[in-house]
């Protein structure tokens, strides 16, 4: 059976199409600087957005209207992935990702839990077989049930850190078996609601512990997928412990975890951090952390993780010249960790909106490659510093000097000039670089 | 003499154009809708940002080069006059707006302060005969000075009250004799800092009583200049009483001074209210009040005015939007009311700033005239609220109907239909004009 | 039966008692300027967050352990009757507010809906009777209903209009049938989502139109509460209409609204809005526009409605002050719009809670009467603005002064003396209030 | 002479004193655990707020009334440090801190800024012989000259490094001259407007090898000063590099400077970065990186550093309460980094607003100790993570588990029972310790 039956395959049309349901700007096989669009891009559907989300929010009931909404239990999960492998296909996808509890109901018990894993990932490793679609990264969900109301691997209950390893474990080992090429791991609930109860040192250690057992274990199954860590810095918590990349890598490095983990990236999550998205990739990427990305947007009026589909073509653009710059994004991807809106609750909105996400970072892509190519923000950089590449700059950066030295320099400076840093003209540049990438055709 | 002898005047060269020193998408003469861009966009320069701001912060002091700034004094004065003139010429702009303290310094006394503008004004209204540019609008800075700490027409203290108000009949008189098109009211220290020690309601009669005094004075000396407010929630106070457009037109209302002014909106002030700019500009528009606007753009993730030059292009199509289907701005125009940012001080920026301006407000006319033409936006509303066009939605807005009736109408309904609001698909539709309303150049 | 077998009547003990169950400030009896506490402060229980709210999160399900969730359907809402009065007594307070979905569940129709919502209405009056709890104000839902996706009476959709008018019919009966004092209007999904596809004008005339008919209908079954109007700028929707209580004051004056409401303030909606409590009921006391209050508090760095329990003793004092110059809430209260944080899930929380909020009113209440009896503020006030009794200043706001004779004064000015606004001092004054309030007992 | 003379010393007169130049909380002889208050609270005087600001902000210029305004140049220096040896004497404070440019004005050369710092710094010594107040720390100004305008240590331009480093080897030996407990850097314009212009990986190396240098040099010259990181996330620039404690250790880490350096965390500092101050102090003092605290606060509601005297006696209590077991301040103190308001301009309010400060800490002081006395948060902690203290919480924090292990636990769980996190009940008890502190006097 279908459950997208209005819908056929999404095809490149190009920029002028009139076709809701058409890429304008995502040509999967296009070239760009030696590599398709699909091998660059590497986009993902988020299973839980896409199939599993009804569109509530705090103030009202789910609007979705979701064909397979009319079955139950594990018929419900089943018909869940028939429509998601319908989905990839007609979307054109190469990636997903999911949450154990997205495929499969939980059950009364832990084992009955995993043995509904069990079932589902079974289904969907076949269906697997039959698609170009791969497993970009799963996790496990230890932030919706009651049992992590005070945390998960930080809950100040033994037996809830116990639980979550043990969910945890199962996740490596259906990340293993489905052959996912990173495995992510979210604090939702690993803060705090106030300082008045909390034991922030323990719970911090207690995290540390977690990570640690979790590399261990992956190893021991020979499950070498790339550990992700996904900062966020509050909602549902009123602190989070990954506030942003730099306080995560704060975290790795007092544990001794920055060899095993990166970074999965989102980008309303930057925002909501007080940061750009491209600050949190850029200082990912220097520090060679940079793993994966949630492809989505926040609101900037609005401080709540609105999760909406990217279309700011500036972000995608800046997000797109981080990655190049990075040479990519390795084993990871660009997840649309993202939600149609409340009010966009048909079945065909999933489309327009993966369209609507899929093209804007295709655009982003051909502007940063473009920019990159003319050396246009390469070229301002290298101009900029060009005072450490000889006399006293170079000795800076070689090691060669020191506060005397300096001082000796300094004292004898007749005076210092600064040029402009014409912000304005580069932010110019860079709307003419978008308003004319298709204006060849 | 010359201030700005390395640059010549700013043509329009077109979308591909390498020159930093050329418009690629401001073409003045080009006719949009039966209007020249120029006539529509009204572009005027703000005398403050651009021929008297040092580009100093809270912890630096000023870094601009400004050539003029060898003189000191009533010289400074008109070597500022000169310079204007020459860079208006330059830049090919309609307009200019100013505040008295920008173009002439006080004195010791309000009369010499009076009397050093006397001669400035002289001096620009001989200039102004040789120059196609006009006084969008003038106002006066009653809140630079320290006798305005507390207020100026909200002031505890009557003397500044009675300061205040010599300063606007001033103001009044200037704007008449320069032929000003409007008049702007920025109540920059119409608020307060805590309620611990304010009197709202004392304040608020005081502000109404001075609003009904300027109204009166510029009748009485013939000044039929558009009086506008121009809201902002705070900064430099902690509350500021026009906080936005909303709050200003409840004060009007409530003073029964609505029918004298409009708004002056502008882009950073309203996100700095929690508003998009074009919710104020559509805010405004829809209660027949808006006026003017300060062209510029804030920092989504900074907490102050950063008055940056106006860029983004999502924001200057939308803005164009409301203000097309506001048929036009009337007197009003598009005063850049925005800095060069404080590393971009060497004078060449002045221009590369405007240009970056006038070339996103230029792309904001065409896609918005485009989307406007296409009825792309229209089409949408005409369809999602068609129900009220017959029927019980035609006896809603007819006003033929009450409680009792649409009772028995709901009770009989079988089941409710709403439709999809498919924002990302608009989204990507308007994604898709702004890339491609230059493809066919 | 009993819901709360644990928890006895709490009755005040006093500031040094270490029984968690009782008041320490909260004295219902204590005579503070001629009325009690109780007929000051006349708390309110929220019906939907203390019975109805199960605690879960965007990222979670509920956690609320209540007795009562054995029931469903029916059965549910009347345990919730017994045990909101059971609680209603045991906690001591005189008032209790609802929405009609919060007492009783919507049936498959509107008019099953009316039915159970007739039977759990009876089932209350009864409970009346024996009881001192009196109805500070009934509501209706129209934004939890996925009908209600793109707004109730601003909604797109005439029949969506059609069924919120019949709710809010419904709503005015019931608020008669139980002597309800006030009604509420909260307008949670009246705003946009976006204004791409909003016709603002026609949403905002319907809105008007829908009060207009609210007020007529009132009139005709002779219900004679006060209509308030709940005022919060965003969330669930991007932009809310009755952003804050200046919008909604231009709302009401615009559609000439403004005899017929007043305002219910949130503590956490204002400062969502970017005011402070305090701000929005002096505006509103004023203007003559104060209601009623929605007790709570947001968390500073959230930027979502958190909907605590109000425990900042600055701003219950602040409140109270404003409060006790308004000359009491006339017929509304101070309603506990507040929620336990999802880790405090048990029933005992649901009293602690509330004896921390009505604690904390209590003290403010004493506080900000102190400061009024030792005219602190006051006498600050009527030191700053005393340039306003005599002189120019009394010519200033007895309206027999212009322009003309204000320049005259100004030009004879010699010096202008402003006095320091000393809200240092002032604040360490209203620190010491705080601190020795209770230094007596 | 007498730049304060109508002040006489503070003295302590109890907390229901009427005269506005005493404290009321603030005894620095009483006792707390075993250490006067003086000991613990190490109070310090700013010297750029208290001496040198002028109270302009971005829209006015200074407000501010200072006896010895009327000198100029060296004499003003001069002025400047017999009032403050006054003040300090006055307001009996044990400290002060400075940035090189408070106390001397710079020359026009380097050389000459050195000789003028010179001249200043022998007479603050000569000051200090007969003073009991001590230099707290010392710091550079390395942010308002326009030299500095894309930076310091992290500038694009080489000369700028080199003379940032001059300076701050200047800085270095002027603390060991005058004793300075702590040496600070404030990165003010470490960070980037843009990062379209800049190469962050560059500025992080440059300031990286700058801090080492400086490391060396104290070395070199003996000066064994704790070196202090002060946080900020933003403002001036758009983003500054030491972000919050977490970024600026994850800087430290990276860069092998951990053991060099400890924290010096301001308040407003904090809830810029969306933190609460307590929680920047927490993580600091888990990780033994407390160094010193910068005391003020800022606006909830305002977006920029507002520097206000603190006085939210919840802040104060929370901060104590941090620092109490921290087991104090160490070598560091409370620096009140807090300006008067703009309209609290009188020499006076510079007392009131001091003492605004320090009662309001000696408050916090009390109620904290009293707080940990009492075992309120201990106990309520103790008992919440009882579950590590055996079993198999025990094994997870000796490290004597695994993710088998804990799985084989898991699946015999038969239910996890969570308690309550019991936040309002917690927090009603933090006010009646706060209500009640002074109830005994």
């Amino acid at each position: 059976m279908s459950y997208f039956a209005n819908v056929d395959k999404i095809n490149y049309e190009g920029p002028k199409s009139k076709n809701p349901l058409a890429f304008k700007f995502y040509n999967p096989e296009e070239v760009i600087g030696g590599k398709s669009m699909e091998e660059i891009l590497r986009f993902g559907v988020a299973y839980w957005h896409t199939f599993t989300e009804d569109l509530s929010d705090p103030f009202g009931v789910g609007t979705a209207v979701r064909p397979w909404d009319k079955f139950t239990g594990m018929d419900l999960a089943k018909a869940r992935v028939e429509a998601a492998f319908e989905f990839f296909e007609k979307l054109n996808v190469p990636y997903f990702c999911f949450h154990d509890v997205d495929i499969a109901p939980e059950g009364s018990t832990l084992r009955e839990s995993n043995k509904n894993q069990d079932i589902i990932v079974a289904m969907i490793k076949d269906y697997m077989k039959d698609s170009k679609t791969k497993l970009l990264w799963n996790t496990v969900n230890n932030f919706s049930n009651p049992r992590f109301v005070h945390g998960a691997a930080s809950s100040n209950n033994a037996d809830v850190f116990a639980y979550a390893a043990a969910k945890v474990k199962k996740g490596l080992e259906v990340g293993k078996e489905l052959g996912a090429e990173n495995y992510v791991f979210w604090g939702g609930r690993e803060g705090y609601e106030t300082l008045l109860n909390t034991d922030m040192k323990l719970e911090l250690d207690n995290l540390g512990r977690f990570f640690h057992m979790a590399v261990d274990y992956a190893k021991e199954i020979g499950f070498d997928a790339q550990f992700l860590i996904e900062p966020k810095p509050k909602e549902p918590t009123t602190h989070q412990y990954d506030f942003d990349v730099a306080s995560g890598y704060a975290f790795l490095q007092n544990y001794g975890l920055q060899d095993d983990f990166k970074f999965n990236i989102e980008a309303n999550h930057a925002t909501l951090a007080g940061h750009t998205f491209e600050h949190e990739l850029r200082y990912a990427r220097i520090h060679n952390m940079l793993g994966s990305v949630d492809a989505n947007q926040g609101h900037p009026l609005l401080g709540w993780d609105t999760d909406e589909f990217p279309t700011d073509l500036y972000t995608t653009t800046l997000a797109m010249y981080e990655i190049l710059k990075n040479g990519g994004l390795g084993r990871g991807g660009l997840n649309f960790d993202a939600k149609v809106r409340r009010g966009s609750f048909e079945p065909e909105d999933l489309f327009y909106a993966h369209i609507a996400g899929m093209d804007s970072f295709a655009v982003g892509l051909k502007v940063a490659q473009k920019l990159i190519g003319d050396k246009v923000l390469d070229g301002v950089i290298e101009d900029r510093y060009k005072s450490y590449s000889d006399g006293i700059g170079l000795d800076i950066v070689n090691g060669n000097t020191d506060f005397n030295k300096l001082e000796q320099y300094a004292l004898e400076l007749k005076e210092i000039r600064n040029e402009s840093g014409k912000l304005e003209r580069i932010k110019s540049t860079v709307n003419q670089y978008l308003l004319t990438v298709y204006a060849d055709k």
